[in-house]
């Protein structure tokens, strides 16, 4: 019997594995069988990229599979957890070798940067979809969570924001997307390790995919807080100053997603920590600051409030 | 600032979910969080079902749920494991709501008989598609695999095989499709019962998805063995022979997929060990052999080889 064409792909997949000492059984079989290290509680992720929804036509397949899994890992730094394993499924229009072989550049990539093993998954037929789900370890009691913020808490968040915003309005207006903007949106970078280093510091923690303002939202509805958000006071890259008209920065900034840095709150007097923990990973700069009641209320300057003209990627218009 | 109708589809399906001991924290958050038990190896299974291709326009959303968790949750059964938690990415063409509902009821009722709790996931814009992440548990070194079949071994099967294909048949042919074969097409039973009770029996396992025939040769290439198959041995459910003709039987029992049934080898010494497993469970029925050399060989009652018009389900045509 001709091996289907779903095996070859599987088969092309499984010979470009690393392993992992706690994998038991990987690719091959009805399931993956894994041992859990013993006193460390599980963390899952999902997350999912739809052809035209997540990533714009063209995209490279490489940047494909680096996106696919650095939302996942995104999700896990969010946790402060540390990544080990994940499943993949990959539905494609066609059994196209050259697209996964060049997707598994760039998923193996970042697979292999952060040690994790790709353990499972299937391949299918249907419009171009990636799923991928990404496991991790954290100690009982330590994950970042998203309802601990405390009135008094500074606001913080790492690295630049508005930079894959910028790129992807530059490509809805028509243009060349920037090359330093564009590498921001195709190949973001999880925050995996300010995220564990961030364990027993930060009280609340999320992942900045859907726009700043709506995931602050999401921490201030799961911790019963209310936030101040000094909207210029926003990091922002070399590029994006270069690329984007003044007038058009904070909407960029606040309002719109695909940034996958890290926004956090922390007591005012673990400052200190914060910096300790971040130094060596990445820039962390205060934004803000944890109020009682609720919802984000955001200043410019000098102190004027802003209202953003859109409040985040919607999934259904 | 307005919830994205996302956040309201999330939290639809939040407010109708089960918990469990083990789940520290479920849907909503960047990830969940999970507490393994100690001493357990960890299964994890991941399918895609996608619209058009792995079920027919027109099926019943509560179908589409239900199904897309049983073929996962075939996989852990497959394995042996008692299953666990899953996670659900669903991705739909737009936010509708009763469509959600009429998912939820499907799967959250397999998910229910199962005690399974499901923890996370997303939901997002895109063609019809859902992909479910089963986990599930296994003593160490109890799992049932591919890899382990001996010459010498009794083939076996559970319940009736060719219920699923004979429907589509009938579908393909433009027909009703007959309510009890109907039936097995849109809510395969996942044998997690057997699966359970087959670890320490059975020494190979598969659950049949892609089609008896392909399926089994997974088995023999990853024991290093072959079967002899004994194709007019295979159990018929009464509606499948009321359905299908005498001379189309074979090719649907053991060339096309969607059963969901469990394909096992066990030593004939441990035939009532067999027996004594799957009773309370499913039927049992023996099929064939395994054998020295590799590949599948099937005969029919007169001992004549019988060939299949084709070879399983194929992803990519």
């Amino acid at each position: 019997m001709a091996a289907p064409a779903e095996f070859d792909l599987i088969a092309r997949i499984r010979e470009r594995l690393a392993g992992r000492d706690d994998v038991v059984l990987g690719i091959g079989d009805d399931a993956a069988l894994l041992a859990p290290p013993a006193g460390r509680q599980l963390v899952v992720a999902m997350d999912t990229l739809n052809a035209d929804v997540h990533f714009p036509e063209g995209t490279a397949p490489a940047d494909i599979g680096w996106k696919a899994l650095a939302v996942n890992l995104s999700d896990l730094a969010a946790m402060g957890a540390e990544p080990a394993w994940c499943t993949l499924s990959l539905s494609l229009p066609n059994a196209d070798a050259g697209f996964v072989d060049a997707f598994l550049d760039g998923f193996l990539a970042l697979a292999t940067t952060h040690g994790v093993a790709l353990v499972g998954g299937d391949t299918t037929r249907g419009p171009l979809s990636i799923c991928v789900t990404a496991h991790g370890f954290v100690l009982p009691g330590q994950a970042l969570r998203r309802d601990g913020a405390c009135v008094g808490d500074d606001l913080w968040v790492s690295g630049t924001l508005g930079d894959a915003a910028a790129a992807l309005a530059q490509w809805s207006a028509g243009g060349d997307m920037d090359a330093s903007l564009r590498a921001r949106l195709d190949r973001p970078t999880p925050r995996v390790g300010l995220g564990a280093a961030l364990c027993g510091i930060a009280t609340a923690c999320i992942d900045v995919s859907d726009g700043l303002l709506a995931d602050l939202a999401h921490v201030c509805r799961a911790s019963g807080v209310g936030a101040e958000l000094d909207v210029d006071a926003l990091p922002a890259s070399p590029a994006f100053i270069a690329n984007v008209a003044a007038d058009a920065r904070r909407a960029l900034q606040a309002g719109c997603g695909d940034d996958y840095e890290l926004c956090f709150s922390a007591p005012a007097s673990r400052r200190a920590a914060v910096e300790a923990a971040a130094a060596g990973h990445v820039q962390v700069t205060r934004i803000g600051r944890i109020v009682a009641g609720g919802g984000v209320a955001a200043r410019d300057e000098r102190g004027e409030p802003w209202e953003p003209p859109a409040t985040g990627y919607q999934h259904f218009g």
